[in-house]
């Protein structure tokens, strides 16, 4: 083979949102597999809000993506070298392949590779609903917000690809679903296509005055995406031994000021109520279970998927924006090249 | 009898601290008691930052103070006249008696009153370690923080009634005890006196600084009375699973902006920790079992008392100033009357 590789490393730690300048374009040579390594075609990328995260110094779940590094993402793929027996050519697998064309991995790095079959699933779903979007809505629901029948449940960001996960997973629980989400489209989908009780437009409704309408006894559970404004108004309204799952906060992730904190948090305390963080990967030995329970659902109909694919490798940068801005719709993700040799 | 009475009673909604005239000073003759009820004289009252709170309108745990009607107050007292079998005269009583030298309570409110016998432990410990302020210590470290025998237990405002049972609870249960407190001399207690791992005086250490050297691993379970900066400055700080018990935050009690939210609440995220609110008052039907758990530890010497108290009833509407300007020093009250007819 002589192929060439295309990757996005990160030039600059961003100041506020991620600028053109903040991003190296780098050619390079696609090398062979060596003994264990497994060589993968990027075939999607996902983009996920906890990416703005990683490209800043500092404490976290996880390192900090180095400067000069390839820009950490999640994605899907198929096998087109292998000197892993684990791994045949032609196989698809999801993994934090890295935003890159192509992604080599070593035994010891491939063993965070999951297979998947796109007969089943188009192969997008795994990287949305069936990957680590829905599992965050999953686990994030389910073992840190503790839902129980009967819940009023509140989810912003509720038409990114894990709040429409986490409301449809809510009403699967026969809890009351009610989404925050930007516009008439978004709130209109959520409620006529994904089945939520109901949904707020924060755009254009006074969303205090929504919540108390929709949630005349409270907000038993609040799964919150965004942080800010949204998240204090709800705190307002939470009922006794309530749970607030903070799953993100991209309302502040590209703050050049502090964070806003939630100026209502004592509303913990009125309400005997919690608030908690959770990663992900804290659940990383459940992942196979979780699928298996989604994929049912999706079978039986009860949980729908829906991916936002932007075409092109070369609009990563742009791409990633729409994330802050809101403007994309269900799981985000660039289809980096086609499903064939 | 013909006794007169003497009452505060809230004249209007304070704006930041409480002013004198927020106050009123009223007169009025005690009744005897009708069938049913009991008279109490009032020989010690509790002050507490959580009255602040009650002096506000708005929705909260409890109804707020009416405007014209006596303040809450928690006290201890003495039964003088009973026409209710439970009662007798000479008993002595802990409850809300009010801020007033008689409190009348008929059969339903005279549930509310625990009898205690200051033979076996001073009267005022009862208001203080083994009132509503030890249980508040009690059950927010044992069932909200859910301390466990090793744990990094961070306590702020560690010098006041509540933090200073706390920090003695949490040695007992074996965890290492770290309190943030205003001063040498309340530090120096703190770890001389009550056994402390450790004190962070806040007024002249860097509480960041002294943190990462009492509590190398990390913050376990943070108890906090105070809010604000402090709050933020542990949460930067969190082990993995950390607890964070919200009982309370004096430092914002009086603003008259916003109250300051914790612009580090995404650490919870960060480190899948979580930040819980409770009142003391979800625990009721255990406070006998837990207020006999901690006559033991005193009577073991494990847990020690300190009570700071205040002459005359005439004083109330400047000494609960004192919890706002933190110039006490364990359980501030006020002694009403001597101990006898």
């Amino acid at each position: 083979m002589s192929l060439t590789n295309h990757q996005f490393r990160l030039a600059a730690r961003p100041v506020g949102l991620p600028k053109r300048s903040d991003w190296n374009y780098v050619e390079e040579p696609v090398r062979d597999p060596g003994p264990g390594e497994v060589l993968i075609k990027t075939l999607y990328l996902s983009l996920d809000p906890a990416m703005r995260g990683w490209m800043n110094e500092g404490r976290s779940y996880v390192a900090p993506v180095g400067i000069g590094d390839v820009m950490r993402a999640g994605g899907a793929g198929r096998v087109i070298a292998s000197q892993n027996p684990a791994f045949a050519v032609g196989d698809h697998v999801t993994g934090i392949l890295g935003a890159q064309e192509y992604a080599l991995f070593n035994a010891d790095a491939a063993k965070g590779l999951t297979k998947v079959d796109p007969k089943l699933v188009p192969l997008p779903v795994y990287v949305g609903a069936l990957g680590l979007t829905g599992l965050t809505a999953y686990f994030g629901l389910l073992e840190v917000g503790q839902i129980k029948t009967g819940d009023t449940v509140v989810i912003s960001g509720a038409a990114g690809a894990t709040g429409m996960v986490a409301g449809q997973i809510a009403k699967i629980k026969g809890c009351r679903a009610v989404g925050i989400a930007g516009g008439p489209d978004k709130c209109g989908y959520l409620t006529k296509e994904l089945g939520f009780d109901a949904a707020i437009d924060y755009k254009n409704e006074n969303v205090a005055e929504a919540l108390r309408k929709h949630c005349p006894n409270g907000v038993n559970v609040y799964f919150d995406n965004v942080g800010g404004e949204i998240l204090d108004t709800v705190l307002a309204q939470l009922a006794r031994s309530a749970r607030v799952v903070i799953c993100g906060a991209i309302s502040q992730y590209n703050n050049t000021t502090p964070i806003k904190g939630p100026s209502n948090y004592l509303a913990l305390l009125i309400s005997s109520s919690r608030m908690e963080g959770f990663i992900v990967f804290n659940y990383a030995a459940r992942y196979g279970e979780a699928a298996r329970e989604m994929a049912g659902w999706m079978k039986a109909g009860k949980l729908k998927s829906k991916e936002d694919i932007v075409e092109g490798f070369q609009t990563f940068p742009d791409t990633l924006l729409k994330l802050f801005r809101g403007d994309y719709f269900g799981k985000l993700m660039i289809k980096v090249a086609e499903d064939c040799n």
